[in-house]
This record gives C-alpha cells, sequence and structure tokens, in this order.
C-alpha cells in the first residue's frame, strides 16, 4: 500500500503553493495559540473560538453562554477583551467548561486559509500536545500539511521545530520528499536535548521576553504536558 | 556606528514582506542557474542577459551580435534554443567574448522582483563565487537580503545552504535578527563539511540525477571555483 504524503509549509504566504484539498493541515503557532489552545482544552474548557479580529471577538463573546474572550497585542490584554494568550491563564479551576473565544493573528489566518482550500481536517499542534498529533496522523492515512503559522508571514524557527519533532515520530507512516520536512527534521534533530536554551537565541524569544514572557516560552517547549487533540468543527476547537 | 541588517529570503512569495529598496539583493539558484552565471563570466563571456521566457530569449539573441542562446527544461536543449544549462557547457574556448542569453525560471523570477521593488544593487551568488560574493557585501555598508530563487517558490535546502555560508563569512559585519538566517547558518555548520554528500538527499538531486546531472550539481556546490561578482546593470549580468 502507498503511504500518505507528508509536507511542511513554512509560511502561511507558501500555502497556497500546495493543494490541501482532503488533506490533513496541523496549524503550528507554538509561542503561544497552539500551545495555550491545547493546554485550555486539557484543563476542561468546553471548546475554543479562534476569531482574527477583535470586533468579533467581543461580539462572539456576548453571544455565547459561559465564555471568556482573550487575546493579546504586545504582551497586554487587548482593551475590551478580558484575558491574555498565555497559557498559564487557563488552569482548570478557571476554564473548566467554559467557552474560549481567543483572538489570534498568525494561526488563525493560516487556519482559515486551510478551511477555504478544503482542507478535510484542521487540527492544531504544540509541543505540549504532540504525542496526541502524531498518533491522530498516524491512523488517519491521510495525506499531511505541517503549517507552520509564522510571524506576520515570515518564517520561525520554533514552529519548524515542532515540524521536525512530529516528523521524527511519524517519519515512517509517509513518504515525505520535501525539503522543508527534512530541514525541520535535522533542525530538531539538532537542538531537540536543549529546546529551553535554544529557543532563546530566536527572534521571538527577544520580542516576547521584554514582556516578561520567558516562562510561557519555556513552557510552550515542554512536550506532552496537555496531551489532547483540538480538533476543528463547525467553527470551533474541541477534543 | 550601526551595522547594517542581513535578512534571508527563503522563497520569491516572502519577497514582498520586506523592504529592499536601496539594500542589496543577492539572487541565490545554486542548481543551476547562478553557478553557470558565475562560471560563464568567469570563463570570459562578455555579459549574460537573463530572461524569463523562451521567445525574448531567442528575439534577444536574434538581436545581440556575437551572442548564444541557452536555456534547459527537463534535462533537454528547450527548442529553438542553441544550448542547456550546465555549467560545463560554457568552459573559455566557447564562451569568451560572447553574451550568453540565458533563459531561467525561479532566479529570473526572483532578479525581476528585486528590480520592481527597487533594490539598489542585484547581485547572483553560488558557491562557485562565494567569496567574491562575501567580499562585495562587506565592502558595501549597505542592507541585504539573500534571496534564495527556491524552485516554483518551494523552499530548497542548496539555496538556503548557500545562504548559510554567506552569513558564516560575513555575519560579524551585519546585524542579524532573523530566523532565516539563523537556520540558514546552522544548516550550513551542519554540513558544511560533507556537500558533496548531503546534497544527494535534497529533493532537487533526485529531480535533476535522472537526467544524469550529477556531476554538475557536484561542480555547483564547489566554492570558489569560478570566483567573480556579477552585477546587474541595465539588463545584463557584468563583471
Amino acid at each position: 500500500m502507498n503511504k500518505p504524503n507528508l509536507h511542511t509549509v513554512l509560511s502561511p504566504k507558501l500555502l497556497d503553493i500546495y493543494d490541501v484539498e482532503n488533506s490533513i493541515v496541523v496549524i503550528i503557532d507554538v509561542f503561544r495559540a497552539t500551545s495555550t489552545i491545547a493546554t485550555a482544552l486539557y484543563n476542561g474548557a468546553n471548546k475554543i473560538i479562534p476569531v482574527d479580529d477583535v470586533a468579533k471577538c467581543i461580539a462572539l463573546g456576548n453571544a455565547t453562554p459561559n465564555s471568556i474572550t482573550a487575546g493579546e497585542r504586545d504582551g497586554k490584554v487587548i482593551e475590551g477583551l478580558q484575558y491574555g494568550n498565555s497559557p498559564t491563564d487557563y488552569p482548570e479551576s478557571f476554564i473548566k467548561g467554559k467557552t474560549l473565544v481567543l483572538t489570534t493573528t498568525n494561526g488563525t489566518k493560516l487556519l482559515q486559509m486551510a478551511l477555504n482550500k478544503n482542507a478535510s481536517n484542521v487540527i492544531t499542534g504544540s509541543f505540549p500536545n504532540l504525542s496526541a498529533v502524531c498518533n491522530y496522523l498516524k491512523q488517519q492515512n491521510k495525506n499531511v500539511f505541517l503549517g507552520c503559522s509564522a510571524w506576520k508571514d515570515r518564517f520561525n524557527i520554533e514552529d519548524t521545530l515542532f515540524a521536525g519533532a512530529v516528523i521524527d515520530q511519524i517519519k515512517d507512516y509517509f513518504e515525505i520528499h520535501c525539503d522543508s520536512s527534512l530541514m525541520a527534521y535535522e533542525m530538531y534533530q539538532l537542538h531537540k536535548n536543549d529546546l529551553k536554551t535554544y529557543i532563546k537565541s530566536l527572534t521571538h524569544w527577544h520580542r516576547l521576553a521584554q514582556y516578561g514572557l520567558e516562562k510561557d516560552m519555556e513552557y510552550c517547549v515542554s512536550i506532552d504536558v496537555a496531551n489532547v487533540l483540538p480538533l476543528y468543527k463547525d467553527g470551533a476547537l474541541y477534543i
């Protein structure tokens, strides 16, 4: 039997090179959207509604019972919203049973693009839910696109490292003829034993550390600490 | 004094994220356009006119005294043109004093984009002219964009490795806050001592090896064997 194909997409701007119809797209936004999504669902959130716009976030928050709104710009909660983007904002004692309406820019944009291009399944991936993502991909027998959300379309290494971590676990189940995937895999091999140190050299570390978010970022490269599978359906992410 | 900035652009599709006005853009197309350009100029070609279209290539060939036309698709000379894309097609005994009108797809497209975005200087880079490129960039005191031509907009590792080789030589002269550059540098460190073996794992190797172009590709990762600086001016590349 032929194995399905796997590709890595290094920026949302590169997604339209590929035909993702009938494929699984994994949305990756390590710092911090998809790490926060896994964590909130792991801690019992009912569902997460990702939106790309603050006004939409407020409107949906008002329309949804037992919901909270969240989003950050430059390390601060956006005016009009209630909470931030940090995974530590969502412990079980707070988030259990609630709906989280979350504004993100890079991750939500890529998710919407994947839906517009008729991906059959959209899930979110991050180090906190690495194994759940890998187990799912191994079971589906479909083509896979590992979609890095990047930052304002610029390539970033942390999303690429997560793609490499997935490839490390599932490469025997897929045909992989893709230099992006080979590079991601090699970068992960190079740094898998010192992720928490290595991330300090990345552009996002420097951008987010100025807001005191170092602990957040260290959490975001912690493997399987919120090991659930967020699956997109009818406008929201559920497990 | 502030150092100028250096960025690496991993695909032509990512160029429009950046403002390249008044900057130097290095066009990189390791397999094989920019390697062939360096080689033909090193061997005495008068100039090289890069064009993106076969009809234009033929017309310019007819209009230019002492010129030859060249271009390949799928490993064969394109019908209506005279020669191929291989650096070995252009020894001194053949090319000296001639104008080469060269059809390429990925490299020419990126070059045209850089001109449209008002880059102040456009040069071409490849392993055969690595040091000439680095020496030039060190002297100019301008912002630099290392532009990977990719393949049909898909990221490739060989262009990235060349960007890494440049960064390896000039990093002390530039401010570099760019994950693409950091990744390129690390990939080059990882493979600089086994380039001729490592390239056999790349997608382009597999594509071009089916046309018997293995020796070409090995030449294209040979450092400083055609060490001249192709500089674009008024429609052509000169040294």
